[in-house]
């Protein structure tokens, strides 16, 4: 049998379009000799739709464009992630399901069953759990139909996902030839050998091939990276579609023959590639063209500015150099020598004279007062400012230029350099920043060595250096992880070797500063656990863990 | 028998202090002779502690303090909510509860069943449900131990509450004589009448008193309310504790006496007072002891200063005046009035220099293009940076002024007025905001008559009027609580009388705004559908019903 797998990167909310797509790879595929296509979870609605669920027009927007999908099938077979109405009383009005469609009939419907509710997923808020699972004979096939978390049952490998109920074996033991699991799964370093080791735990244990067919694109912090796959019962991958793109491909299930592709393994390529598509769907789907970076000659910027001219092309991205009284000569000469390389067009507009401006006009307020944090501050907020005007008077979607690790802590101004529609290297830890950096520098260099040499400053007074005021970079993304990511606590980290003195400091810091990361513009995710998203702190609270 | 109502105000994970507290109240409830005494939910951890409940240590902390409030128990009873951790394998592992303790010991726990996961509340992304409820004798009485949600049974009432178990209702077919319900339960208009609509229809049902025990307090977006009451089973309320803040009390079962308070049923006064509360909490818990606002001598920022002053004192309120060219005279002389009459010292601080350096900074780049919002927004950029000028060099927390109408829109500068730690009308729609300017003037003459009645204007350039960009206001709410609030399709409100073109400006407006939402700062809730929490929409998707 030959099956077809579409790995779509479909826009939420646009069910025309969406429909529009799905038929036209369907028909495609059919051409190609499939019997059957697989297209990803939620696929006409795209993923999260988020409280749109919650509208009446839009699930009904869905439901006319899926009945239309039905009309619109014939012999060959389709295998749609979409969402269906909850006839029954229960909690939630909708399922996540996934449909066998065939000959203009809905063959077989089964009902997601483990609804993920931890990190960024919410399914809980708006679906009701399928209650059982049922085979499908389709051309001589018996085929079990899951939908992404069904089959995410092993908690050694996802700790989360604490399920007392298996529905891929269910489907074994009622007798299945071949596994379809239709996701919607997004990447985060480490998420591809996740998702294998998931897999591979459910073939070895049902004995019977899976393919899995996820979709692809950025959708606000999320991003999706395709890379959908077929698996044989013993673990073998026979089909593997690429990283972040949309495809269409065809294997043939009883040879074992399918697309071969060589996945990225180093996170430092992976993250900028989810970056790349991040940024390309986000500027796609908010109806920008262009986008403008300020550049400070460090590392950040020059990073989020080489990715953005990878992403979208030099002639697209626009550098703003906005020196000040405290800016070096290096750092002006090594964004324009940045700029010279990637081949994009630069700005410079100092900033001296609003500031002096904010200086006297502020000076009746501030009289006799040291010079502190606010007019650090202000200096951040004319850059943002400018970028902002820019933005207004030209179009461009500004690029926020913070890391993780300064969002973290909160070495970072709110309307400062927290300002910009996207925040592209948000969820990179610095350290990885620099490790990005390197990468991009490899085929050809277009980063300044000294940009990767010199110590980090926010170049705000005189001296500045971020190592005065933080721990070693290193040090601190190892607490940060250790605390975000891996959920350690304080005495845990401690016992790893960290002084208890840093411990404290990152973490008071962390806490402090959830107020202005409820202000910080969203961005790509790229860690096991973001700030930006799937981390719900309160703002207020007295923990201090 | 005698029992008494702790309704507390806790802080979300000061242990020792919440234990203190409430160790406190119950030593004196029983010196007042009470036979048991009852505290709200999650009265340990506060509420909602959100992903703080993913932390061991957090879990580990309430542990010990439960632990050492068991032993603190004397004869007298003593009945709260708090976490406990699910022993079971189980989707989530931890349950939210409600013990009986006394004498030492946990004489009996329930785990809440009915588990919200809808709008403001995410209870399913932590807690497992509770499989069973069972009454406890204590002293004579059967009693049934319930937590917030579980009674929320009626769909007619609550429309998201879709439950297929009603815990009450089984606890009364087991034969109980009281039940009780420790809740968290947040406020918004109409909340009241909601609550005692969904307790009469309980008794009702189970033919019982109920005692409703509710927490108190701001945290972040949310405002719970308190006014815990006793009701038998008629529906008449025979005990009410009041509006908005903490209180101890007592009543009396048998005899059907308890304490009495009018509450407030109008809007405007309803409002007000959840703003005080939201505004008191917010600083008391983030540390600041002053607020700035800016004072344009508008409607918005007059209410803001009057609420504040009326929640904190005016000597605890700083006004700053921010005159451009554009400022009318009238407007400043408003904006001075409103703070003589409020007694609060201000500044005026001309944004006139700091514009002049920004247009002449800007003018290479903007040369021979037109005026327009790019300048508006440098303006308002300006007044949110010098506000936070003010804020950073003197502590003080910045109260931006912006209303729901404004935000819903996108009619809002974003690092401009959207700039501040706490945005206490961001959930007032603009009709209310003049309905509160009209209440706060009752008494006493505190908002100048003139604000109430010039025309709405950013005075961002000559002669604008918000009512040239919007429409009417009270349209424009009218369609924003149709569409946010109670969720008609946009034919529907049509078919309600508004023009289809004004229909779809404003929800195009509203689609379009959302990344600015994302990026505002948070505020207290105080309509049944908030825009800062509560509502989660994706920045990116192509719907436009």
């Amino acid at each position: 049998m030959k099956i077809a797998i579409a790995q779509v990167n479909n826009t939420i909310g646009t069910f025309s379009e969406n429909l529009e797509k799905v038929h036209r790879l369907y028909m495609k595929a059919a051409d190609l000799g499939a019997d059957l296509v697989i297209f990803p979870e939620l696929c006409l609605t795209g993923y999260p739709p988020q409280d749109l669920l919650e509208r009446r027009d839009f699930v009904d927007q869905q439901e006319a464009a899926f009945r239309r999908l039905v009309q619109l099938t014939s012999e060959v077979g389709l295998v749609i992630g979409h969402i269906s109405k909850n006839p029954a009383p229960g909690e939630k009005p909708l399922f996540s399901s996934v449909s066998l469609i065939q000959g203009g009939t809905v063959v077989h419907t089964s009902h997601k069953r483990l609804l993920p509710t931890y990190d960024v997923f919410d399914e809980r808020r708006y679906f009701e759990p399928g209650r059982e699972s049922l085979p499908v004979d389709f051309k001589g096939l018996r085929i079990g139909l899951t939908v992404c978390e069904d089959i995410w049952t092993d908690q050694h490998i996802c700790p989360e996902c604490r399920y007392n109920v298996d529905p891929a074996r269910e489907l074994s033991m009622k007798g299945i030839d071949l596994l379809i699991n239709v996701s919607a799964s997004p990447f985060h370093l480490g998420k591809l050998q996740q998702r294998r080791g998931i897999a591979a735990h459910i073939t070895n244990e049902i004995k019977c091939p899976l393919i899995y067919v996820n979709s692809v694109g950025g959708q606000d912090c999320l991003v999706f990276d395709g890379a959908s796959f077929a698996m044989d019962p013993s673990g073998e991958v026979f089909a593997q579609l690429p990283l972040f793109k949309e495809e269409l491909a065809t294997i043939e299930l009883d040879k074992r023959e399918g697309p071969t592709c060589q996945l990225l393994d180093q996170e430092a390529p992976l993250a900028i590639e989810a970056l790349k598509l991040a940024l390309r769907d986000y500027m796609k789907r908010s109806g920008f063209k262009d986008v403008v970076v300020g550049l400070s000659g460090g590392i950040d910027s020059s990073v989020t500015a080489t990715i953005a001219k990878e992403a979208i092309g030099g002639e697209h991205v626009l550098g703003v150099i906005m020196p000040s009284r405290f800016t070096s000569k290096e750092s002006i000469e090594d964004a324009e020598e940045l700029a010279a390389n990637l081949g994009i067009e630069t700005l410079t507009i100092p900033i001296k004279e609003v500031f002096n401006a904010y200086l006297t006009t502020l000076s009746p307020f501030f009289e006799g007062r040291p010079w502190d944090v606010t007019e650090e501050n202000i200096q951040a907020r004319i850059r943002g400012n400018l970028l902002m005007a820019i933005s207004n008077k030209f179009g461009h979607l500004v690029l926020s230029t913070g890391n993780k690790s300064e969002l973290a802590v909160g070495y970072c101004t709110l309307y400062g350099d927290l300002s910009g529609g996207f925040a592209l290297i948000s969820d990179c830890p610095k350290t990885l920043v620099y490790e990005m950096a390197r990468y991009l520098n490899q085929k050809k260099r277009l980063i300044p060595e000294r940009v990767l040499k010199k110590p980090p400053s926010a170049e705000l007074r005189p001296g500045q250096k971020d190592q005065d005021e933080l721990p070693p970079y290193d040090l601190l993304d190892k607490v940060l992880r250790a605390y975000v990511e891996d959920g350690y606590t304080k005495d845990e980290i401690v016992a790893m070797g960290v002084e208890r003195e840093v411990v404290d400091q990152v973490v008071a810091r962390l806490i402090k500063s959830e107020y202005k990361r409820r202000q910080a513009p969203i961005g790509p995710r790229i860690t096991k656990k973001a700030l930006c998203c799937g981390r719900r702190w309160p703002v207020c609270h007295g923990f201090r863990g």
